[in-house]
């Protein structure tokens, strides 16, 4: 009795032509737009990626995308697929900050919801980059992001997680338009609020 | 490139001993509860169990187990492992809220952790019953259980998920002391605030 979650066969095909550093924050939060784009391109999942790398020399460990309705798992958020195959497959340790050699950051296209928030606090990252973090996510997508603590962000820096925001803001709300004009599913939100038409 | 996390041995045997049907909501906490004992007592992870069950009629579902360490998954969390079996293994669907004939439920022996407060409420099921909420399970354990919005209760009910707390409260404690007890490993909260000595 198991489950498992995947990566689309694209995924690990894009990932293997990239190079193995990234040093610039900037090109890793591109990057992790572009999967989240190409996710709803080859409709294998929502429009979210996320990104795990070494912070400081930049060497790419994965890029997971969201695998929500193709695993039928509610909880394979982008986030928990890349933390949960840093982990298992390719650090082999559940704790991400157990190496005092590496701090590891975690990149995503969004703030991340209410799960994956907290998902974030376990996972032992000790960065988080985030293209953004308003309502424009829940506003043109229509997904329910949950509920945030007020105090957020500086629970993030209670437990030694840095954070910052706004990086290819624009960029990223880009893919959530292309999302929405194609009529994209929304897999969360049928007993919570909806946006306006 | 794929992420697996599987029950362990004993709980799938323990599950097979099980009456398909649960009809009492005491009976149903008192199975997990155990569950949460047996998974410390056999060194398969922490000291948590959830159970989705058929809330109308007591189907037992699945139980699942906190599997973070064995599977190297820091998201490996009871509720999660649960809910991803019956959405992925059982019931092919990755909506528990879906079918118009079943409302599911999620049973605990602690309130949800931040992480799976939200992944309680992207999963579908409609009612989430916990042994308790209060600070005797960081008090006690010292894990840590993140920060959950100020009115996460109301937040529930906004989307549709009836929550009853306190059956069995004692019982779950008593775990969480034999988990202290025998040293067991607390897995999340090396760079959060640790409890009194």
């Amino acid at each position: 009795m198991q489950f498992t979650v995947s990566l689309p066969e694209w995924a690990i095909q894009e990932q293997a032509r990239l190079p193995s550093h990234i040093p610039s924050l900037e090109e890793r939060m591109r990057i992790v737009i572009r999967f989240s784009g190409l996710n709803i391109e080859y409709q294998t999942g929502g429009p979210f990626a996320a990104g795990v790398f070494e912070r400081d020399s930049g060497r790419l460990i994965v890029i997971g995308v969201n695998r929500v309705i193709p695993s039928n798992v509610s909880s394979a958020h982008a986030e928990i697929v890349a933390l949960s195959l840093a982990q298992q497959q390719i650090l082999h340790n559940w704790d991400l900050g157990s190496d005092p050699l590496a701090a590891f950051q975690l990149v995503v296209n969004w703030r991340p919801c209410a799960m994956c928030y907290g998902a974030t606090l376990w996972s032992g990252i000790r960065s988080l980059l985030v293209a953004g973090s308003d309502d424009a996510c829940e506003r043109i997508t229509g997904f329910d992001e949950g509920p945030l603590h007020p105090e957020w962000q500086e629970e993030l820096a209670k437990r030694g997680i840095e954070f910052q925001d706004g990086m290819l803001y624009k960029e990223a709300v880009e893919v959530f338009k292309i999302f929405r004009d194609r009529g994209g599913r929304v897999y969360n939100s049928r007993q919570a609020r909806r946006p306006p038409p």
